[in-house]
């Protein structure tokens, strides 16, 4: 058998299996690794109107900081989106209920995060945690209440010790600097083995601006977004409305389509804020501007999530999963998952075997609507199944060799529509297991 | 804190958050060890009308029987059970459509399972195998092609060949003995450890009958029938319509409530025969006989279902999760699985590691219809979190010392209607990535 045998399937007119196609999505190639994570921290712009600081609390960590501070200036417009979890944290159901309020962007703005416990199934506790320090950051920082935004990730169940984060506020807001925001992808991090950072600078013929994001989060990762705190910040000119629209836009295709263990986390939040101070005419939806932001912030928070796929809890190998021609989107998606969650996908690409029998297994058990007659696989560009059967061209030896790079695709043609998915996720290792058999001791 | 004060909480009236109520359900206890196995395989008793077989076909494996054979007399009643992926095997399609015809009670019956390749994902090559081993057993064994029933387990997408099952035919047929069973639950074995068997013998007053049974599965074992092989044969009198509703039931708080990975099986298949060789008037649904009769399907089916468990891929603990007081059954059982097929839980668990806010975690993903602060937990008999909080008197030393016993149960109060449900499952280890990150090679 020729290579080109495995490699190439040309397009035959209305044939639905064909080779998979290139993604359309701009996705930051990031590879893993904590040098190229400095680097990305380095180059975080300065965003006008955002200052940052970071401190250690000890709520549990020693020896680092484990707590954040934003500060943003009056005018800033910001949007949440968060877990989809019927059990959220107590810091959650308060972000929400702020930003059903009327946009009041005449006042200050403040973010909080703490790292260490999540005041998640806190009950009256994780409430009270949330005034307090609400109070305290009142009394310190002179914003309005309903401006203090606050996230926490850690340890679900065990009440926070409020004090240590209450008396933090003073030094917090001693130490604000507008370029904190690499301190603060630190101070964020719990299992994660490197500091999660993206950032972009656009021209336009109107005027220039910049888009920087944190993140943070390894395991409890799942659709639904993930146990996942990201921050992203622009100082571009763009009203509330607008940036929801062009922000949820960029969450579905980002956090909501990665997954580490199909597990999704009481906590999960992003935050997106614009300060406004840049030097150019207020965005609107219909402006050329307006795509070029829209394409700016799901850069941002494309790479952010496939950082946090990357640094997945053991995670040796970053897989990306595309369903195609499927009846539709949301079946895409359900397929997508349902192969990229599997125990027995995931460790068959940590052991670099190409079981496809499992990918099999997946599709059919995902409830997506298929006809496995019409269903090809490819892995890689190496056509491994086609219509039902393995396909007359496979080679195990070739598409073995393909297993053992770091970055591993699936495509899934289902042959019955013309809706696509495509989900990021990661291996599952013994060092999965290590991390996540005792995480609390 | 006394004892007293983690693990017993008295009901109190309307309190819907009470102590785990006892399960009703009669399970074998059956400890996991082949010893156990041994003795179980020993006493199983001879099923009038029923003879068994085994051969080494060499599919796949070297040095062991990998084909099983079984003959049912003339007047034998059959139901099948199969999985409910879109991906189903081919001898799985084929059972199906015999089943739907009418009962051809007059003519003796067939089973033909082969272990090692499952004749899954291969297309019409699948379907060609399946039609020329139903064409040698019609040779061979003078049986009609619609009693010839065939189940297939191992690797997914690779054709079979189909030539050593065929060739294997003639000598199983010589080899069919009334006391054959016990070979027969070694003939289907894959990755399991220990070969599954159980059995009853019931006396009544108007006649005894007896059960026995076989079963293979220890991974790809999810809701929706596990990758599961079972078999079940008694001598009892009892028409189809009766034995499907007793089967069914059964089969729904067995084979259907059990899951190592949240995988579900291609190949999934459940057959229960009744050969109507004992001694007794026919078992009819109004009898008292027929409840006798269903207790020991049950018994037999549960018994069968925990070892699978037990021998879950990699499993060091069995486990136990019971969601009491749902809104609905179908709410009681995602979220029972939803614990139960968490990699966060199980991994605690293997961990020893009462980190119930996973727990938490998994029910709040689960999309069931809950109110945290209506929710309490317990690990064993130990209240964990009472509404929405942890309970006064949860003492993480005492409830460590319980994560360590090698059986745990989970129960989660939801507070929030009438309704329960109850998974059987296993930890996730690092046995489980060992044995399928490199299944194949």
């Amino acid at each position: 058998m020729t290579t080109e045998d495995t490699t190439s399937q040309l397009p035959t007119g209305n044939d639905v299996a064909n080779a998979p196609e290139v993604a359309k999505q701009q996705v930051f190639v990031s590879p893993h690794g904590k040098e190229t994570a400095e680097s990305r921290l380095a180059s975080l712009p300065v965003i006008g109107g955002a200052e940052f600081s970071t401190f250690a609390a000890g709520e549990r960590y020693k020896g680092r900081d484990d707590v954040m501070l934003a500060r943003l200036s009056r005018g800033t417009s910001v949007v949440g989106f968060f877990t989809k979890s019927s059990t959220p944290a107590a810091p959650v159901l308060d972000c929400q209920t702020k930003l059903k309020l009327e946009a009041l962007t005449w006042a200050e703005l403040a973010i909080i995060v703490n790292a260490g416990n999540a005041n998640a199934f806190t009950g009256s506790f994780g409430v009270m945690t949330v005034s307090e320090i609400e109070a305290a950051a009142v009394a310190s920082l002179n914003v309005l209440p309903s401006r203090i935004l606050m996230a926490s990730t850690g340890v679900i169940g065990e009440p926070v010790n409020t004090a240590r984060i209450v008396s933090a506020i003073e030094h917090l807001k001693a130490a604000l600097s507008s370029d904190g925001l690499a301190a603060a992808a630190r101070a964020i991090m719990t299992t994660d083995t490197f500091p999660k950072a993206a950032s972009v600078e656009i021209k336009t013929e109107k005027g220039d601006f910049r888009i920087a994001g944190i993140a943070k989060g390894s395991g409890m990762i799942a659709p639904n977004m993930a146990t996942m705190l990201a921050f992203v910040f622009t100082d571009a000119k763009v009203k509330q409305p607008l940036l929801q629209s062009i922000a949820s836009a960029a969450n579905r295709v980002s956090f909501d389509s990665i997954t580490v263990d199909g597990d999704t986390s009481t906590n999960d939040t992003l935050i997106v804020a614009a300060t406004g101070k840049a030097n150019h005419p207020e965005i609107k939806s219909e402006d050329s501007v307006a795509e070029q932001f829209a394409n700016g912030i799901e850069s941002v928070m494309m790479s952010l999530a496939e950082q946090v796929v990357r640094d997945g809890e053991g995670a040796s190998k970053f897989v990306k999963v595309h369903i195609n021609h499927a009846r539709t989107e949301s079946e895409a998606q359900i397929a997508a998952f349902s192969v990229a969650n599997s125990p027995l996908v995931k460790t068959a690409i940590a052991g670099e075997d190409p079981n496809w029998g499992r990918i099999v297994m997946a599709v059919g058990k995902s409830g997506a609507q298929i006809d496995q007659f019409l269903m090809s696989i490819w892995l890689g560009q190496h056509l491994v199944a086609r219509y039902g059967v393995v396909a007359a061209s496979y080679s195990e030896s070739i598409v073995a060799e393909y297993m053992k790079q770091t970055d591993i695709d699936i495509t899934v043609d289902l042959g019955v529509g013309d809706a696509s998915a495509s989900v990021m996720t990661c291996d599952l290792t013994h060092g999965y297991v290590e991390i996540n058999a005792d995480y609390r001791s």
